[in-house]
């Protein structure tokens, strides 16, 4: 008897689990549905500040795979404008919105993958839902965003200095308007340390970018319905558009109407098959909690790339083989103009919290040999926990050829190593790509001394 | 009383030595004397094929410290033009050649650190000796060839195609001179698979090298004692300059003479504090065997950036600390024009002569996400034992952003990963730095699969 899969959710995770269930059971054995309630299916959320700021010039660009083409090359029956608005796990049924259409079916599943992403987070305050506020959580938002820019916007304002609100910041930028970035915190891009952090606004500001930090929004002005400005401690910013880029939580409203379990991180608890804990039903993606391998906690983190990963888990395991989800170490990458900024690991503070005690090092050095051109400096800071020198996490902020040595560290973290073991490591050497010490070896060198004075051996 | 601490060698391995030893010991305690045979201490000889080329102009570039730094700055008795040409180990004395005055003297030491280095290797052929001939081993031989371009030189022929031999031939190529890469075997790079190294043969004759492969040497001819040009099986490709590139062997015949012990591998034997058989005596750099974490043999490997490693350790050992060197694992890097190429562990001929079995798996992606500008394209291939899965060596060939991948591999190789477990970790991603699945994900994820239909599962 054929079995059917229902996936709520047409973006990375639930189009990958599709996918990879496809591969192992052909569609007399397994019929496939997707429902989706905006307009787009995998397409690459992370790319919309380039298609705003012009670096993308095709929105097609950003879209992996249409409908049809699940259709005709898969099998799966994708559906755009489609929203499950509820869930029945006693009956194994989901309730379907045909937004067009503007009526309601319902449908059974002998699987469910859950894979409902992420939510913008939306201040509470007065006038934030006015026309010219938009997040950027979607590639509608991002379309929307574009738009507006077309339509003659001149003076944007972007709540929440993060690496979203910067790379949107520096889109608007790029496309010639007045830019200001506003933050209740004291300094931009807090998923870095405070030291590596300052780079980035120093950045910000002399790329000609209004950078309001330890500034609270306290509401937004309207005119006919249309933001006119953004109000805070200090003053108002008249604004035509405002972006909110405050970070987002997992979506897990219909999962947890359902009943399905969602856990302290705020993501639905999934197990390293990505089994809820609700028979027949699966989660991948922003919504769902991942297991953190430094602090062994769950933690929610929205990323393109652990969607894709946990949505081909889910898929393989429906589909009958058997992977797993091993976690995540907390890497991220961006770029602010010419600025590299990349992240693995704990902050110092986030160490912290975690019950370690730490040690620390910084170390400026150079992409390339000092001598060979185009050396471009890379500053890496290291924390590492005191006494046994076991790598923790690491920041690094510099230009061309800097950020993507991140993944060598978050590969050691990966391991469990110390950075005593980590400054002999086999990394590879030439003028044109290093000094004839890496960077990172150079600076495990400085954090195993650091360990070593600590301790006073 | 105060020691002496001798070192043989000025490069890289013996005076990073001797700075390390420096640091724990103070001048009263530990006196320090440094023979160089050369004209300069601490240079970068992987920078040579660059001030060749011009890419770097000034060979002061090339020139970490020079022995006036070492005198004032660390107390290290630096001397060049003074060869030791005898060890004494009974007597525990040197016997050393004033080159320029032309008289002998002897020394006695404490602690002797052979950085003898490597030597490269000439044919034995007639006329290998003649003026216009030379090896890329040391600066002196660099200005020398710099020389003999500027003096006019017209044609040059590469003799060997690996990585120096390919550097050296862009480095004539950019100089505007006619060249030709001669190498018996029947493609270059062989520190590449054949199917890999293919595409660096193709890239070179894009760039109007001629590419002689499968052409073995068989002797020099020469005008007035100088070289006038290259005899193969082919028939004679005229020259007026010609580079040996055939690679280096470990200088061990001081050591070997003074019956300090030479392994297989061809280099001296030390243990992992740099340690050589024979007492109070270390070595460290080219011209030691070093421990192969994937062979688990001895091998000989020729990189500054070993060097350096290994003459910390031994500084660190002989100053009274303790640090120990803990292998390699083949990791390499090297440009060709707009082409970087690189790999790490074993070749797939090694893995079989090591007594593996293996799958492989190649595939072809981009550096950055396949919409973004700047996105270069990337071959990566993973060779992994059959069975386990276990990761035993890959290689890059790509373009701007490509090579310094192999690092994320090499850390993957020294920790004995799986590519099963490695095709799910948390590299970073955003669209300027990596498609969403980067490039080393989606070849172990390759490879994975190629172990689980070898095995059925």
């Amino acid at each position: 008897m054929t079995e059917r899969l229902v996936v709520v959710g047409g973006d990375a995770a639930g189009m990958s689990a599709a996918s990879q269930a496809r591969r192992r059971r052909d569609a007399d054995d397994l019929e496939i549905v997707a429902f989706e309630r905006g307009n787009y299916t995998s397409y690459s959320a992370c790319g919309i500040p380039y298609l705003i700021g012009e670096v993308v010039d095709e929105v097609d660009d950003l879209i992996t795979r249409e409908p049809v083409v699940f259709k005709e090359r898969f099998e799966i029956d994708a559906r755009i404008r489609h929203e499950v608005v509820e869930i029945d796990t006693d009956s194994a049924t989901v309730t379907v919105r045909d937004l067009d259409a503007g009526r309601d079916f319902t449908m059974s599943y002998d699987h469910l993958v859950i894979a409902t992403g992420a939510k913008p987070l939306r201040p509470p305050l007065e006038g934030s839902e006015a026309a010219g506020i938009f997040g950027v959580q979607t590639l509608d938002d991002g379309l929307a965003v574009r738009e507006a820019v077309a339509s003659g916007a001149r003076r944007a304002v972007v709540v929440g200095a993060g690496y979203i609100g910067i790379e949107m910041a520096e889109a608007f930028k790029s496309r010639g308007l007045d830019v200001a970035v506003v933050d209740r915190l004291p300094q931009p891009m807090t998923t870095l340390d405070p030291d590596m952090g300052a780079l980035i606004g120093e950045r910000m500001h002399g790329m000609g970018i209004s950078v309001r930090c330890g500034e609270a929004v306290t509401g937004f002005e309207t005119s006919e319905g249309r933001v006119s400005g953004v109000a805070t401690g200090a003053g108002t910013i008249p604004a035509d558009i405002v972006v909110l880029g405050l970070g987002a939580r997992p979506n897990v409203d219909l999962a947890r109407s359902a009943g399905i379990e969602v856990g302290d991180a705020g993501g639905i608890v999934v197990d390293r098959k990505m089994r809820t804990r609700t028979e027949r039903v699966w989660a991948a993606g922003d919504c769902v909690e991942k297991f953190h391998r430094v602090t062994r906690r769950p933690t929610a983190i929205a990323l393109g790339t652990h969607a894709n990963k946990e949505g081909r888990v889910a898929g393989i395991n429906i589909g009958g083989g058997y992977e797993t989800f091993p976690g995540v170490v907390g890497t991220a990458v961006s770029k602010v103009c010419d600025v590299e900024v990349a992240r693995t690991g704990l902050l110092e503070r986030e160490a912290k919290d975690a019950g370690f005690e730490v040690v620390t090092a910084i170390v400026d050095s150079t992409t390339r040999a000092g001598y060979f051109p185009g050396a471009a400096p890379i500053k890496t800071k290291m924390i590492v926990e005191r006494r046994s020198g076991r790598l923790l996490g690491a920041q690094i902020v510099g230009e061309e050829g800097a950020a993507k040595r991140i993944d060598v560290i978050a590969t050691a973290l990966w391991n469990e190593m110390s950075v005593d073991e980590m400054l002999n490591m086999d990394l590879s050497y030439a003028p044109p790509f290093s000094p004839v010490w890496d960077p990172v070896l150079i600076t495990a060198r400085k954090a195993w001394q650091a360990v070593e004075e600590e301790t006073g051996s």
